[in-house]
């Protein structure tokens, strides 16, 4: 039939590498960052999607006046690739013809440009969509977008199924009052937390689950290491011995994603100057002898025994690097009182639960831990704690029609992040961030 | 210091094969599904990660009695593996003894360890943790997985980065009613319709981004091809010539998966009796042409000409597998009225838009189009539509600062599983589906 006709599949992406090509005719695209005007030819760096090109406009040759670009113009170009030892990459692009796509509508309110964006750090955020244009912001989401590749590739060796598990909710996971309501068709509805009941239940289906996905908490902190919105990577593991299965099982993940960066992102960890960690055996310390510890070594006296301050975080992670080498701690055996209902207590010390945290360079990056999977028993904790087993209905089934010993852990994606590239603030983690101010962008 | 002990990276993990290891002991671990009782002899099977395990317990040779066991214990066996050619594996494990790690509190409403589960639609909603766990069912996810580790690979390899965009905003990007609002510290937040806006500003950050995650619909449809919580495939790539690129990459994506499918996924597509679909070239209809070969073909009046009616996607779909032997079809210039303000109108013809559908088995699975990248003309559609630009300030950034010649697609994960397994309803590819009866499980 005349009205059909065919759409063929895309070709595959050329990785473009000009530095062999000297001499020889190319063509890119990319977005102006800046042009250095000089006396008869100007610097025009040009940010493609992998790197800045510097390419040189000279009277004359260049066939088209310097007046039709701006920066942030939008261009393809034509160039003549030439050998430059005094440029970075060894070669500069002589420019020949260029059409420019789109223009900018106004001037940038500061340049992206250069190495550093010369601006406030709240103004880094209002202009988020600008902020992320500079090669060295996009490097932070490229190493993270990395990360995440190489969660998935470990945790799909070792058995785990992705689940998508909903975040409209009936029930938060993990109680309290940090958890955004609203209306779902006349009825209560909640933002899940943590994909924590689905993923539990999903070990009695997949055995092994994870998900990267989106958790809200409607804390209301606002402090350099707190999102309302983050991204959570969650694993659940069923027919476990014990939580030191999933300690090893983060450990080995860890390891793989640090292999992985360092084979991966070459280019990006250089551009962030990252100092990759070590990840051999990680050590690990109860959570009473690590304060212990902290006051101990540090002269400090002990105000809150159920909990860290972010300070003794900081303090233990000193402490284990320096006895250890590591900048991990796994902390263990957390109070049963700072744990929610679904944490298995030890055996034989029901004050402490099968738990654990990931500290990394002095904060906490991961919390996990065994959880119960005895109906009777999750039912008498809950009631312990007030709750009404009755409303937990859909997820107590795991438990009522037969339960593998299970555990897991969650993760914060952009914590990690943070700690991994040294970040101040878990903010500059986020493409965009959500927290108690800010909606936008 | 004596408070340190080290946790070892956890091993890699075996996928257990039985078959080649006759008169061999193996253990082996997971969860009873079914028992057969025979005259001396029991049929015991196992549901494993991997697949049910047939095995036999046997009076005076198994080392346990039988009543130890019952459906849905979770258990750890030891058993020698016996070549067994009635068998469908072509052995079996006989057991010799067994470990109950886990007991269910309750019997099972119905049986899920049957090829079929015996029980209503509702029910089978009601009872997604239960239901899940039967060999079948759990197919249909391990398939979605694969294809979103396909989709992945594929768009990685084409040099798109993964985003994790905000799922809090405050402004809708599909406008409508059919958006859910939440109180967000104060001020009025929306659940995102889509990253929309996002992966929009992201053309200007990484060329080419994407994302798979949740989105969130309040419509009040009650169909069987409607979510309010779905999972979105979404894409979006700079520097296009033009929309037909777009559908290219689909093209590219969707050939590339169902590969990876028929090579990854055997055992399910098998399962499950899946029929792969040919993915060549896809063929495309405009809209307007399409709704009057509809009309011609099947002696159908047209009742709305700005859009389908599901009976006629379905015939549209028929026509042209007819034709042309595809079961995709690429639906292009849909009219700009029932297109979003984003949506780039057709050059010299602005009733229509540089926008697509693709229908797959008579179903709308992508959304898909060309966007404006111009400030003025952006700004000016807006206003024709009765929107006030100050409120879109951070996602016009993107046009106010240079943004590339772009366009991108959204896929309805779920959709697009339903219609690859042929199911009957949209729900049955969801782990735990929401629509406007059910937030539970």
């Amino acid at each position: 039939m005349e009205q059909i006709h065919y759409i063929e599949a895309a070709a595959g992406r050329v990785q473009q590498e000009f530095q062999s090509l000297a001499g020889q005719m190319v063509s890119l695209h990319g977005a102006v960052s800046k042009i250095r005007k000089m006396s008869g030819f100007a610097f025009v760096l040009l940010r493609t999607a992998e790197r800045t090109e510097q390419c040189v406009w000279e009277e004359g040759v260049s066939g088209f006046p310097l007046e039709l670009l701006c920066e942030e113009a939008c261009v393809e170009a034509e160039a003549v690739v030439r050998a430059e030892p005094r440029a970075k990459a060894g070669y500069e692009l002589c420019l020949k013809s260029v059409r420019v796509l789109s223009a900018p509508a106004q001037e940038l309110p500061f340049a992206v440009g250069n190495k550093e964006i010369n601006t406030s750090f709240e103004k880094m955020l209002d202009y988020r969509p600008l902020v992320l244009r500079s090669e060295k912001e996009r490097a932070i989401f490229r190493l993270q977008a990395c990360l995440c590749r190489a969660f998935r590739e470990y945790l799909e060796q070792q058995g785990f199924t992705e689940a998508h598990t909903p975040k409209l909710v009936s029930e938060g996971a993990e109680g309290g009052a940090n958890i955004f309501r609203l209306d779902y068709f006349g009825r209560q509805a909640y933002l899940a937390q943590s994909p924590q009941f689905y993923k539990q239940i999903l070990t009695g289906v997949f055995e092994r689950v994870y998900e990267i996905g989106p958790v809200f908490r409607a804390e209301k902190h606002d402090t350099s290491r707190h999102l309302n919105e983050y991204t959570g990577v969650d694993f659940e593991m069923g027919y476990i011995s014990g939580f030191e299965e999933i300690m090893e099982m983060e450990t080995g993940m860890l390891r793989f994603a640090m292999e992985y960066l360092e084979q991966h992102a070459g280019r990006e960890l250089a551009l962030r100057n990252v100092r990759l960690p070590e990840v051999g055996r990680i050590p690990a310390v109860r959570f009473h002898e690590a304060k212990e510890l902290i006051a101990a070594k540090y002269h400090r006296e002990i105000a809150d025994y159920e909990d860290f301050e972010p300070e003794e975080e900081r303090l233990l992670g000193e402490l284990i690097r320096r006895e250890t080498g590591s900048e991990f701690v796994f902390v263990t055996h957390y109070p049963s009182s700072k744990r929610p209902f679904y944490a298995m207590e030890t055996p034989g010390n029901p004050e402490v639960t099968e738990s654990f945290d990931l500290l990394f360079r002095g904060l906490e990056v991961t919390t996990g831990g065994q959880r119960i999977h005895d109906y009777a028993q999750q039912v008498e904790k809950m009631k312990r704690r007030g709750m009404d087993p009755e409303s937990f209905g859909s997820y107590l089934m795991l438990h009522k029609y037969g339960a593998p010993p299970h555990g897991g852990l969650g993760l914060g994606l952009e914590r990690f992040t943070a700690r991994l590239l040294e970040l101040e603030n878990v903010r500059q983690a986020a493409l965009f961030p959500r927290d108690i101010h800010r909606l936008t962008p």
